[in-house]
């Protein structure tokens, strides 16, 4: 195998796309700072005892782990930067008040998602500690159609499905017995598996057992939440959800279409609130997932409200057209003093100029010289080239 | 241990210098793009065979190993991006002619390379390909000066030592006596270990002999070329080597205190022309490397030209005085179409608005809200606070 071939569902990211990529991250940082977001860089590698305490077992079996040769302890890579932010919050900043942070780094799987899914995302998120009103949900969803926004999806090209683990906590709640499957009725409902939750529930109090096999229905635009309101059973826990649920869906009016899928519980492990998740054209995944997680800053000692979302940039940078090549200056190789003062003073302005070193051409994807500084009458000016 | 306690010598960057860490890595990114140099984002994964052929001894000591669970193969953990960037020019972009690139990226290394040096580095480079000529080294040399003064480092805080692998070379070339003890010899040049290099030599050409006893005590400011010239036997390659330091010190006039140490051989192992390392106040080991590199290439069957820079800027970060805060506005919750719009056009127009959650005070590290969003006589209006 030749020596310069790299891993499956890993790739170096080439310029084009590397200069979209990081032209997204800027956006998306600067706008979640215009909100009072403050950033933060967690590690790449942590002891897993910190890294995978509270983060579910998705998250363990994506975390490539390795020895520490200093301490001989077991490192994890980070496959997920949202439990690294809780421990920050919890135990770095140590604030009581209301905390607003925000990240953008690389993250390792050990398994890619999907066939064409990359094994090395560049997670961007946000995250809000302290509130456990929904005002804190609403923000962060609002930031997550800003960022696709920022990307250049409309409000038509976006749909924002809405789910809530309360559902199906308050159904388990009422019913020991439902209460045991929980695990396994979290898989078939994710499956929207109809015989399956028929067949598991039979020993279920009816009301439980009704509940369970009409939420894989309860799926479409937000008219699903009147109909949850008349199959689903008035416990308080689901009249909650249904509610936070009918707010969400409100805030996000204009911003996307809008769809219920009460079934849809992915997050289920971790999640304690609301959860939402993004499409787009092209993709046929989430391209970005939220929700609230209060419970996650336990491991660490100290549980806070939490809510937040991520994306990972990368995968959005690959659906986007190929930026438009930068239109740019050539200068000739030079040390003379008033060509050196030109050329700074157009680099200053925001020009790119590419000194030609002698005898050699210059080949970018990414920069076009469509004008060349040449000396005429002693002076440095610049001519349109063909 | 508690399950918060990071690895040694592995750290969060927190709210203030992350700020400090991202603003450098953008004014830096931006100057590099104003020369013409195109963004590269290589992966933290490789093979081992591809990520430590040709980095040399001390690269492969520095890299974590693990197992590709897809694959059953070694994997390494980047330690240094240089020979990716390497790879990537070779056989990603295939070009014939120059090709500038530029990349920022966290490494990571098993060992710290100091007591209290980070293992987890945040690397930023630049490298030119294609060109042999000294011009591509003084470009080079140029943006590493020029990063510095990005970070507000001033001309006469800055020192530029420059040294040259051609020296050692030339004078190995021409004794085989010498030549077997070239390993040897480097550790006795870098340690400036005189009585050591006085017994291994004394079995050399006596031209030999007294050229690398002469060696330790070429180091000092720019007249040290001079004496050189005097002292060392005047081997082509020695003759062009000086030419190439003078040169190269000529071009850092006005821009840092320029420095000679012929015996620095940092790097003499991957290295092929001249080197350069920056050292600022406050940091005892050189906070930039640099130099040529013309056989990295080889290794993935294509040797290029190459010559490039790169420094860690979490650890410059870390020199710099804390960021002011940004003042800002804050601003009551509400979902009022008239308020939300207000808050929408300051946040364009650059400030930083955080809405207050309610029955929470906000607090920050890095916003200071000096005025408040307030609604007199049906308009919404900024207060100055306090």
């Amino acid at each position: 195998m030749p020596n310069w071939l790299l891993p499956e569902n890993i790739a170096d990211v080439l310029p084009s796309e590397a200069r979209k990529t990081e032209e997204l991250r800027r956006l998306m940082l600067d706008n979640f700072r215009s909100y009072g977001y403050e950033l933060v860089m967690p590690p790449l590698l942590e002891y897993v005892e910190s890294l995978l305490t509270g983060a579910g077992q998705d998250t363990e079996l994506r975390s490539f782990k390795l020895v520490d040769p200093m301490s001989g302890r077991m490192l994890g890579l980070r496959a997920d930067m949202t439990t690294q932010v809780a421990r920050i919050d919890a135990h770095l900043l140590n604030r009581d008040s209301v905390t607003r942070l925000c990240y953008a780094g690389s993250v390792l799987h050990t398994r890619p998602s999907g066939l064409h899914a990359t094994r090395e995302p560049l997670q961007i998120g946000a995250e809000i500690y302290g509130h456990a009103g929904l005002e804190a949900d609403a923000e962060v969803q609002e930031l997550a159609l800003a960022s696709l926004a920022l990307a250049g999806f409309g409000a038509d090209q976006v749909r924002l499905d809405l789910s809530h683990v309360g559902v199906l906590r308050a159904l388990l709640a009422g019913d020991g017995a439902a209460q045991k499957d929980e695990a396994a009725l979290y898989t078939l409902l994710r499956a929207k598996d109809t015989p399956g939750l028929d067949a598991i529930s039979v020993s279920y109090a009816p009301a439980t057992r009704a509940a369970l096999l009409a939420l894989p229905g309860l799926y479409g635009d937000i008219d699903v939440l009147a109909r949850a309101r008349e199959v689903l059973p008035a416990l308080p826990g689901i009249t909650r959800a249904l509610a936070e649920l009918a707010a969400l869906a409100g805030s996000a009016l204009g911003r996307a279409d809008v769809a219920i899928d009460l079934a849809d519980l992915r997050g289920y492990q971790y999640e304690s609130g609301a959860m939402f998740a993004l499409y787009v054209p092209g993709l046929p995944n989430a391209v970005a997932r939220g929700g609230r997680y209060d419970h996650v800053g336990e491991a660490f000692g100290r549980a806070r409200p939490a809510t937040g979302f991520s994306l990972d940039l990368r995968e959005l940078a690959r659906l986007l057209p190929t930026a438009e090549r930068k239109h740019s200056i050539r200068a000739p190789w030079g040390n003379a003093p008033e060509l050196r003062e030109k050329i700074a003073q157009l680099r200053k302005a925001g020009e790119v100029v590419i000194q030609s070193l002698p005898g050699h051409d210059n080949e970018q994807d990414e920069f076009e010289c469509d004008r060349v500084l040449v000396l005429e009458n002693s002076n440095w000016i610049l001519k349109n080239l063909g």
